[in-house]
This record gives structure tokens, sequence and C-alpha cells, in this order.
């Protein structure tokens, strides 16, 4: 695990999980189901928690949403679920509030875009209502600002004053500016009115990476509040995954962010889990946190010309995820486990010693044996047609003698 | 594009491509093919370099092997395909190149690992006959250094000052060290051969994420030879592209690398060209280069309650680039364009008017219409059956007026 400094920023308690202030770096998720469907939702919640989602956010963007949010916890309670819940709340999150007491009490944290809260003279007394919600209900929010809903407001004096400039900045500097500062500035309101810095979180998302790197550095430079951090609209697909991993690792590098969503788009019928996996790999292979024993294994090249070792990563990749929510259960520690599954003489062996386990796959030209490595010592060498079934037998034993019984 | 400095590197040319000295960073990639099928290598060297790979390298571990590589040049030009090719070589290199001399010209560049060109007595000699030959034939050579394959003679003795100290380092430490030393020590010898500082490109590759980064901040720090960037054995799906993501931009965003090369284990019968489209797709998001359209997409919630979005998203990227190979000869910046293609209200309007062109598709409850915007304006309003046709015709209008004829 790194011993890379996380900045220390105040801790929020959501629901029971805990944000900021040295926790663990928190994975979070959304619903794409219709928040009226209550069912819909709340098997999706389920299956988002049950995936490493650690909080789950719901839009709750009509009256109709907003009366189906206390069935959705209640259910949820129901089936052992206590994943903690979010209003995602936009342009009417101030009457919903109002309106729906049981699922302003049934939320674990309302997310307030100050983008979104009303125009003109409406907008701070209806964010002003909101905070009164948070503090009444003794909930915690997000103020998340999104580039592409950002306050036109502030954006506007921000301009204006830049053109006072003798040497006016470009307009992203600007509007960077404008993002950071639509955040602060509602912190600020949010803590005027009542509501404590224990419960804010800010976040300030928009789709370009460095932007996006520009701007949490100097939010993290300006405050410690708690941060929510995330690309905004990644996209679809490889491209989506490489711009959150890009944009996530440099920040989380400097010890920036306290809790992360991933906002993948996801194929058309693809399982809404791929942003939880993503984030959850994120945290890991970048040594902050462990979930999921991770494979190791190489590209191959013209020495591997059968696809057997690419077969042999898959498998045994999906049968550890798999084993997981059951492993998780009995046997502590088995998230950090590293399994080499190499295709050829060149890195195999040493890269097979420096992993848990290892199985160096003959390439093309060697003699058709597999030697396997436990702990960095060459155990059995496995041959002939069943090397895959005996490969999992092995890490199965190894594990159940490795990891101790869970408590 | 990102103004952030470059470390500046001493250039490397191979072939005809720039690596290091300022000059863009090069996207390589590595075959799978079994080397001695000329056909099929010829193939997935045209396949790579149509995906983008601007190098190619090949194994080239047997003599039938070193025999086919001249065929494989010659049949590459034949059909007009420049892209370099590398060759990649361990344990018998220095054999291979003396009795092949067509093979040994024909390539473009040497890829030697210290830890493979020989045991005991036999390694300097045979490193030594290596870098003569990359010094008859004018070729530049990579120095390679792998976790996997590191030189054992080179960690004991590390290991043996390490126990001398007061306060002797962890072993990762000292293992850290050993890596950057194979390279370092092995540079200089070759430079000691006759080999120019413009003749070698370093790479010193592990499969750790924080290792990685730690490794080449020293490399970078201690030397400024061309370097070649990867993460090795980076895995499989996601967990591949994240690991190599993560890894990569935090080096980058600092300035470091000249080269890259993302090693993901193909999933069982996939493209090889997935590692070439990642690593331009890391180098895109990052800001530093650009190659294909990007799509902007968000990530939908509960007010997205179709798929629409997700169809036409995934539509608009496909069509971008497929139509690249033809678009890049045509219109030249064509690849710098961003299209957006959002699920509602909260922030399409705002997401679509930041892109060159946008799309904000209806939300649950808002009425059935699309509002596109082009430029930062609305230019029209789509509604009906035909969206996505029509999306993808305002696109196609939008390149041929916006961007110049290519030379």
């Amino acid at each position: 695990m790194s011993t890379r400094l996380r900045k220390i920023t105040q801790q929020v308690l959501v629901g029971n999980v805990k944000v900021g202030g040295g926790a663990p770096i928190v994975v979070q998720s959304m619903t794409n189901t219709d928040t009226v469907n209550v069912k819909a939702t709340v098997n999706q919640i389920i299956e988002l928690a049950t995936a490493g989602s650690e909080m789950v956010r719901i839009t709750v963007n009509s009256e109709e949403a907003a009366q189906a949010v206390a069935s959705i916890k209640e259910q949820l309670i129901a089936q052992n679920c206590f994943v903690p819940i979010i209003g995602d709340f936009h342009f009417n999150g101030h009457k919903l509030l109002e309106k729906y007491p049981d699922c302003a009490a049934a939320l674990d944290k309302y997310r307030i875009n100050p983008g979104n809260v009303g125009r003109g003279k409406s907008r701070d007394p209806q964010f002003q209502q909101m905070i009164e919600f948070a503090c009444q209900y003794a909930k915690p929010v997000r103020i998340g600002v999104n580039g592409g809903s950002l306050d036109q407001a502030v954006l506007t004096r921000l301009l204006d004053e830049n053109r006072q400039l003798a040497q006016p900045e470009p307009l992203a500097a600007v509007a960077r500016k404008a993002i950071v500062l639509s955040a602060l500035e509602s912190a600020v309101k949010a803590e005027e009115i009542g509501l404590g810095k224990d419960k804010i979180i800010l976040s300030c998302k928009i789709s370009n990476v460095q932007e996006l790197i520009a701007i949490y550095e100097d939010l993290a430079a300006r405050c410690n509040y708690a941060l929510h951090l995330g690309l905004t609209e990644a996209g679809m697909g490889s491209k989506g995954i490489v711009a959150s991993a890009a944009a996530l690792s440099v920040l989380m590098q400097q010890g920036i962010g306290d809790t992360i969503r991933i906002s993948l788009t996801p194929e058309p019928g693809a399982s809404r889990t791929q942003e939880v996996i993503v984030g959850q790999e994120i945290l890991q292979t970048m040594g902050f946190r462990s979930f999921t024993p991770m494979v190791i294994s190489c590209p191959g090249c013209g020495r591997t010309t059968s696809d057997y070792f690419q077969k042999l990563a898959l498998n045994i990749q999906s049968y550890l995820r798999d084993q997981m929510p059951i492993w998780r259960t009995q046997y502590a520690g088995v998230e950090t486990m590293e399994v080499a599954v190499m295709g050829c003489v060149v890195n195999g062996p040493g890269e097979s010693k420096n992993a848990n386990i290892g199985i160096s796959l003959p390439g093309t030209g060697e003699s058709p044996v597999a030697p396997v490595y436990e702990d960095g010592e060459k155990t059995v060498t496995l041959k002939g047609d069943h090397i895959a079934e005996e490969f999992q037998a092995i890490v199965q034993r190894y594990i159940e003698t490795h990891y101790g019984k869970s408590e």
C-alpha cells in the first residue's frame, strides 16, 4: 500500500460512511433507472453496492421521484442493504424537500448544484431553503459545481472584473476561477446559514482532463472541505476509462480527493457496475486501497503464438472477481493478493516470483511445461491438458492457507 | 493543447520517426504474430500502423524469425508501409545479428534487455557484440530493463552493498535502484563502446504503478536519454487500461516520457490495435496530441430513462473513428474536434455549447426535442425518428466547412 500523503480535509459522515479526514477514499456511483420505478431502482442500488459502491446517488427530479425515495430506502433496509443514498437535485430541490419530508428524512445526503438552484433573485433564497432543510434534517450536502451548468451570475461577474484588468486573463482561466469560486462562495453561504463544515463536501467537475486537474489543484489549495472527485461526461468505452484514470490519478497522487465517482457512459445494454469496478481499479492499481485480487499478465508477442495464456488470464481474473463476495467474508486480506499469468520465459519466471502466485506458460519453442511459483519459490510444474483447472485449484488452496479467517 | 513543460531529452531518430528532444510523444506497439509467419506479421504491422502505431516491434527470437525479418520489411515497403520496425532480442540477439546481416540491416532499432544478454562472464562480451552491431549498421537501440528479467548481477551487488549500510534500505527500494542502475550503466557501456547518445533510448518497466512512477522519476532526474515509457504486464480488460493510464499520466504530467507502449493483454480474439487506441486516448485526453475527434457524453442517470443517448454516443464515436483514415488526408485539424452527446437538460446545453458540436437529448419529462449547438450557438432543433442520421449529417457538414483541405 502506498504511504503517500493525503491532504487532510474536514471529515464528513454520510450515513455510516466516513468521507475525508484521512478515511480511505470512498467509491460511489449513481443509478440510471427511473427513480419512480422503485423496484428497478432498489435492484440497481443493491447491484451497485454489491459491486462495491459505498454510496449511491439517485436523481430526485420530480414529485413522483421524491414520493418514491422513502419506499426505496425502506426496501433497501428490508433487504439488509445499508448503503447511504444521496438525492441529486436540480431546479426544484427546494420545493421537493419542502413538500416531501419523508424524502428529506430518508436521504443520507443532498447534492446541490449552485448553477441549477434558480436564476436571478430566486437563486439565493432557494439555495438558502435547501441548506435549511439540510440543517433541519441534520444531513450533509455536496455542493456540486459542474462546468456544463456553471452559475452564469458568477461567471458574468468574473468576466466583468477581468475586462477591467490591464492584462485580462484568457476565457478558460476565468471559467476555471468561476467554477472554483461558485463552490467556495456557496460553501461559505451554507456555513453562514448554519450548516457545519463537517456537513459539506465540494466538487467542481468538468469534462476536460487538464482543466479538471488545474481546478482541483486550486480548490484543494484554497480550502480543507472534503472533496468529491470525478471527471464529468468522461464518455464511452476505453476513452471514458482512460480520461477518468488519467485525471484522477494525477490528482490523487498529490493527495487530493476523498471520494470518487467515475462518470462512464455505459454501452447500450452494459452493466452500470462498470463504473464501480473502474473506480476500484484506479484506487487499487495506484496502491491506495485493495478490493479484489489483481492479475498481472503479459501482453503476449511473437513468442506466445497460442492464445492459451490469454484464456488462462481471463479465466483466473473472472474466477477471482466472482469468488470475492464469498472470500471477503472468509479470508481476511485476500483482496491484496497478486496473481501473475505470463506467456513465456522472458519475464515469466521473474514476474511470477514477484507475485503471490504466478504461472509461466511455455512460449513457442520452449518445453511444454508451466512452472508455478508461490511466494517466490517454484512449487510445482504443470503440463498436459488441465493446466487451467490445476492452477485454479492451486490458487484456491493458496488462499485457504494464506489468508486468516475474517472476523 | 497542453503547454506543460516536457523534459528535454537527447533526440533519437528511429527510421523516419523522431523520439525525444521535444518531438511529439510517439505511440508504439508490438505484434503478437509468430515472426516466422511473414504474411501474418506483415498484415498485423500494417493493421497496427493504420490504427496509429508509429513504430512496431517484432520478436526476433530464433534463427527462423531472424531469417524472416528482411522479407517482412520488403513486403511492408512494397505495400507503402514505412513504419519503423524494431527487433526485440533476448538471450541470443548477439548470435542472430551476427548470422543474419540482412536482419540487422532491415531493422530500424534493436531492443536489448541487459538482464537477458547472457549470464556471468558472457554478459559483457555479448552486450558489447550487440552494441557493435548497432554501431556497424548505424541503428539506435533501446536498452530495455524489465522488473521481471532484471540483471541479477546488478541486484546482487546492490544487495551486498545495502547489507553493509548502518541502516539498510528495504528490498523494494534496492530493487528499484538496481533497475535504474542496470539501464544507466548499460547506457554508459554502450557509449564507451562507441554508440552515440543520439542512438540510445532507455526504458525501465515494472508491473507496479507506484514502483514505475518512482523508477522513472529517478531515471529522468539522472539522465537526459530519450525515455520509452510503459507499464509492463498491465493485464487484461479495464484493469490493464486503468493501470497504464494511471502510471503514464502521472509521469507524463511531469514531462517524463518520449515514446509510450501500452502492454495490454488482449482478451481472446480481440484486436491487437486496442493498445494503440488506448495509447492515443491517453495522449489526447491529457491534451498532449490529437488523433481522432473525441466524444464527450454523460453517464446518464434516472433523468435519461431510454438508452437512446447511449446508442447515439456509440454511433457517432464509431463513425468518427471509422472516417478518420479518409478525413486525415482531407481535413486538416479535424482530429482536434470535440463532439458532445448529452442525455438531458441538466448539463446538456452547457456541455454542448463548449464542444465544437453538441446535441442535448431530451430527458424524462422534457419536451421531445434535441437542440444542436455549433461553436456555442444553437443552430437547429431535431425531433422525430431520424435524430441520429440528421445529427451525423450535421457533423459531416461541420467538418467540411470548418477544417481546411489537408496539404
